[in-house]
């Protein structure tokens, strides 16, 4: 009997998932990055839940506070991706009974700060005993059925952008977790967009409303891993020509003779949006992100083929299925 | 700086709530079973999350399907008490990579089994590898803003009653973890009681839709703590002059020189309702629960004054603030 550790996360997830009755009338498939109920006529009820544990999801260096904090938000970018507002959050907490008064404080701020930053409140919860600090977040919002993107509406042709620039957190996490040095003005910013990152809430909103976007994931498990996600359930490959690597990673890159590209398309914990645009929006795509001041950037192309390539100089690689998965990092 | 183990899972609460801000125009308070948003008109979306953790809420012999469908029936308990039908459950997991596949399997089926036994579906949720076995499970559900039960209107004068039977899971949890001992017709529906918990959901609903109750709650942290909150809630006391205790764990408490009424009042992980009833409405609420052929007892009154005493045979001394509580057990 294989354990989990070899299956991956993935696999884990199919296997509960094919326990499952199906609920007739999804609107969202299984698998996407919230849940969706019909309300009657057109309107959704929009559900997600994520769960940090602190040994995994918790570097060192990260304060209670900012893993509250990140807690909400990894559930906010996924809100984002879909272009739904987020009202409410509930918190499940599992607290080793050593926590001090102070401590629960600090998470109950961080709580607070993730939600009121993006509009949102947190309403209600549930505190637990537990041996390592457990933050279960689920959210609530409301939209259109119309308004909501998917993952699965991709086709070829259809142009991949991307919010902001790569490979900030990993390097920030070699930083945090293997202890590599970086000048103090790199070092800074690379440990910030771990230690506080933010979820693309407004441009998420934006876009879907606007109606420009075909599909829509956020990068949370990496560039690469999302767009094998994207790939897998809209049945197209993506050819990747361009990559907005931040200054910063690539100087960390240069410093450690690591390659930059290797950092931007296979780190993960980055809240950046990753969406495909049908070529005739591209321009009003484009127009809403620059009036909301933000980077968004043209990376490639989605194809018939199902293959995901990295075409740069006119070398061609592979991008690979990895970056953050859970039972096998 | 007090450690959470002195402070108790009550104060916690208090603690987080307290660095919250608070939404504008709640319609159910903090600390009630459940949350509930506005969705214009007099609909609620009504919303709640309970995490299950392996090491503290499943007894050995539990088996990790029955831990599964435990950790989703806990929370259907708590909409049922709030007389609101649960539609969609979001499942958030920590694994430890050492489970099997054939595990995965079993979490699943539990999962399924929970939620359809009360007509509700599974529709997401994410895994995580964690230290221990943790199931944090949200529910989605909408109703009526009149309809919805909460905790907070009982009056004097109102008549206390409760679902079923008590005693049972308090007796199991015995056998369970301190190996007491029963005869083989006892012992079954004991372990039972603890293995395979039933929310009383159509029961709630029934109350709630012919709005005979005044406030309610479910008795999982045991019917003392349930009634000590409900006092809290309301601002009233309780004389409770009878309870229903099952015969098996008044057999078992006999066999062991225990006292029945501290098995039925201190339990847990006892999922009956603990509700009040204004007495014109008393005939109606019990002839709706006879027509569903489910005990219903009225054990007491609520008082103006804000004592909770068990008056029984002439004798009275006080129900203690005492049951299931996290960080003190």
């Amino acid at each position: 009997m294989r354990a989990i550790s070899e299956l991956g996360e993935k696999k884990v997830i199919e296997t509960i998932v094919g326990c499952l009755d199906l609920m007739p009338d999804m609107s969202v498939p299984f698998g996407d990055d919230v849940s969706a109920i019909k309300l009657g006529d057109s309107t959704l009820a929009v559900v997600k839940t994520d769960m940090l544990v602190a040994e995994t999801d918790v570097p060192p260096g990260m304060s209670l506070r900012q893993a509250a904090r990140k807690a909400v938000v990894m559930n906010i970018s996924d809100f984002a991706s879909k272009g739904v507002k987020p009202l409410t959050v509930l918190v499940s907490l599992g607290l080793p009974s050593s926590l001090t008064e102070k401590d629960v404080e600090e998470l109950g701020l961080g709580l607070n700060q993730g939600a009121r930053e993006y509009g949102a409140y947190v309403i209600g919860g549930d505190t637990n005993e537990a041996s390592d600090i457990v933050i279960s977040c689920s959210l609530f919002g409301v939209c259109d059925e119309q308004v909501l993107v998917k993952r699965n509406g991709a086709r070829p042709g259809d142009i991949v952008a991307v919010t902001g620039q790569f490979g900030k957190t990993a390097a920030g996490l070699k930083i945090l977790l293997e202890g590599l040095d970086a000048p103090e003005h790199v070092t800074k910013p690379l440990k910030e967009a771990v230690l506080m990152p933010k979820a693309r809430l407004t441009e998420g909103l934006a876009l879907a409303e606007a109606k420009v976007l075909t599909a829509s994931i956020d990068s949370s498990d990496g560039l690469a891993w999302s767009l094998h996600e994207l790939s897998d359930a809209s049945n197209v490959g993506f050819t990747i020509e361009h990559l907005p690597i931040a200054p910063e990673a690539v100087e960390f890159a240069r410093k450690h003779g690591l390659d930059p590209w290797e950092l931007g398309l296979y780190g993960g914990e980055e809240y950046e949006l990753v969406v495909t645009v049908k070529p005739e929006l591209w321009e009003k795509a484009e127009k809403i992100m620059k009036n909301l001041d933000v980077s968004f950037t043209a990376i490639g192309r989605a194809t018939e083929e199902k293959k995901i390539e990295l075409t740069v100089n006119g070398e061609t690689r592979p991008i690979k299925r990895k970056g953050w998965e859970h039972f096998r990092n």
